[in-house]
């Protein structure tokens, strides 16, 4: 029922970020607030039973859902940013893009050795900064108890570079 | 009482971004989601009696709490993002940096004219990019019906720089 009615709100963009990619837009979704809490309630529900210390969201689009699940369980919310934008001390990861790299980061004292991290991002697509960002977990001896995401594109085969972190694995809106 | 929790949990980082500033950190404000949701709450209680249509929040740390405010209040969320990362069509607006310039954007079809929206950001400092969203609302057609902030730099003096789009300034923890 909320997939269905997420899968209506987002918006497909034709040549986005460039010519032959189909970008799936979820600002329509952010219009209408009572689905964004159904998202967040689905999110819970599938997650029962799985004992989270933290929600670990990547910036910037992970920072819109992340938080409010971290709000609605009563627990904190890590940003994982860019490079440069944490003031703290970090520790960092970087991945390879199409043409060059990225870097992420993220607070050295962001949680205790042994805490219990659920990673999200909104979109699961080739991967490359949710891997990092488990990486980023595990350097800081998190245990990875799964990822939440909004959107899936299963067809770009991304689900498997993440087994090896965690089994479980949450996406709403699929798409094959 | 909110205030007083929010700026003891905040952090003060010396010499980020560059010597001689002193940053003011809220990532252990989001460790503790109590807070947050009395953050929230404190938004929506000093904004009784406004009539507000939607929350416009700046990337990258005003989706936490613009995202949690526009979902209390059950009005629409609105992403003000860095170039070049709204994938429908947009508007842009730059301003200066101390060195060089930035530019944000909004979607063309982010609300209706004539809506009445509210500009969130975590922090107020300089005031640049919250003038640039401003702007980026008028254009728009957009009534400023005020500004959410966090927290607020007064000792830079920037308050003034908004009050010709609004006199409704609201913000939790403020340094003089």
């Amino acid at each position: 029922m909320v997939v269905d009615q997420l899968k209506s709100a987002i918006r497909d963009i034709p040549d986005f970020p460039k010519p032959g990619i189909v970008f799936k837009d979820i600002t329509p979704v952010l219009q209408n607030q009572e689905l964004c809490t159904a998202i967040v309630d689905e999110f819970v529900n599938r997650l029962k039973g799985l004992e989270i210390d933290a929600i670990a969201g990547v910036e910037s689009r992970g920072f819109l859902f992340g938080m409010m699940l971290a709000n609605k369980l009563d627990i904190p919310f890590i940003p994982i940013r860019k490079q440069g934008k944490l003031p703290f001390k970090t520790i960092a990861e970087s991945y390879k893009l199409e043409y060059g790299q990225a870097t992420i980061e993220i607070h050295e004292d962001a949680f205790t050795a042994g805490s219990r991290i659920l990673i999200h991002d909104d979109l699961l697509a080739t991967g490359g900064t949710v891997v990092a960002a488990s990486k980023l977990i595990e350097k800081l001896e998190g245990v990875i108890v799964g990822y939440a995401f909004v959107i899936s594109l299963d067809f770009l085969h991304s689900l498997g570079r993440l087994t090896r972190f965690s089994d479980n694995i949450i996406a709403l809106a699929r798409y094959e």
